[in-house]
């Protein structure tokens, strides 16, 4: 990722599996903080030894200009009074956790909207494109992509710069004419 | 979605689920009735209750600028003599539509195709991206995403504008060079 | 496809099911034979009847400007010393094959990368997006798209042309700011 972006204030990474889309999350976040320190945003929860390890991966790759912190649920919250440039490390899985806590998705992702667009210090969002296989035969996994892709355009709506992610290489969405 | 789009003539509106793509097709139909009235093709069958009333909701979230008709299998009749513009929403369900009826869809595919380039007034196609997920394994579901596949490119291949909606922002295919 | 690309050494050309994406390929391919031959790379095994029907297939509507070559686990080998332009297609095949094989499948990355890194002869690769559906329930699907997401993203690395075909029609994603 040679290309520099342009500065931004919110920004949404979308991109499928393993597409590279945290790594050009961390890039655009660093830029941001540009030289000071950022804070990494984990929706993941580190509740078994499994996800502590890779927690504690995750920590030892990313370095010492990260702060990070985990926000399964209380995600508004854990980045509305920073200042320092966050980067949420991903929506989808903060989705499936409201979805497994019996939360409202709806409102839940409208108040984040909310939030974001109130937003006065750089934030990069990272989430999963979900919708573009065939239509799942579960009706949980139905339910999920709708509200994925539903989520995806609130959160488009208030950002001023969203990419789609694929092989590594950003496709810029917005704003338009810009590559 | 703040971007005019230039004039088209005929436009291909691909997009996952939830991913704004009928909103954004309805924002250029609109356009290009100018003020007028503008016909919308379902290819959903009212046949039980629950469409009804989702077709029902449609209508009146619409509003008053739109004639509604549905056209499950008889798409070309449906829009071949209209010279109001028309959106026709979605080439997958009438796809499936077909398959469920036993008809020769590479067949029918190229008819639309046919027509859809024949047509004069402005005509804006619909259709859901099924293609980038994991090969399924039921071979229905295969079948159905290989004929997708086959018919979003002939139809974008009689089409002046084709674009590709993620997260409510359309990704411009054709013409190529324009976002 | 009517936009003649600009010249290029190494393209990775990426798309959904029947998105036109080979076709493409074999566009940019015989572009770069200017009037010669090219190696078409098939990854696929002619192990029974019907593969080799399709095969046969093939290379009756490719025609004569092509010589067509078998590498089902073996890519690097079979381009490594071939100086007119090559078309793999596919690397998910290929993939397919490797874990099939029980190969080390990253390890073999790296090595396909590093050969097309070092290829001095125009080579173009085809291989199919498959990581924006939903999460696959089953685990080997899981792995071979994380693994497919990783394998795109190391090989796009080293292209100077990177394309994703959506209804036939290429978004490129490398070079930047090209289309």
């Amino acid at each position: 990722m040679t290309t520099l972006s342009p500065p931004f204030s919110r920004a949404l990474i979308l991109g499928g599996a393993r597409s590279g889309k945290s790594a050009r999350a961390e890039t655009l976040t660093l830029a941001a903080a540009a030289g000071g320190t950022a804070v990494y945003l984990a929706t993941s929860e580190a509740g078994d030894a499994e996800m502590q390890t890779r927690i504690a991966g995750h920590r030892a790759r990313r370095g010492a200009e990260w702060t990070t912190r985990e926000a399964p649920l209380a995600l508004v919250e854990a980045f509305a009074t920073e200042t320092r440039p966050v980067l949420v490390d991903c929506l989808t899985l903060w989705l499936s956790n409201l979805m497994a806590a019996g939360r409202d998705v709806a409102g839940e992702g409208d108040r984040l909207a909310d939030a974001v667009a109130a937003h006065a210090s750089p934030l990069v969002l990272v989430s999963n494109e979900v919708g573009m296989g065939i239509v799942p035969d579960n009706a949980l996994a139905r339910a999920f992509r709708d509200h994925a892709g539903r989520l995806h355009q609130k959160i488009a709506a208030v950002c001023d710069r969203v990419e789609l992610v694929v092989a590594g290489l950003p496709l810029v969405l917005k704003p338009q004419g810009l590559q």
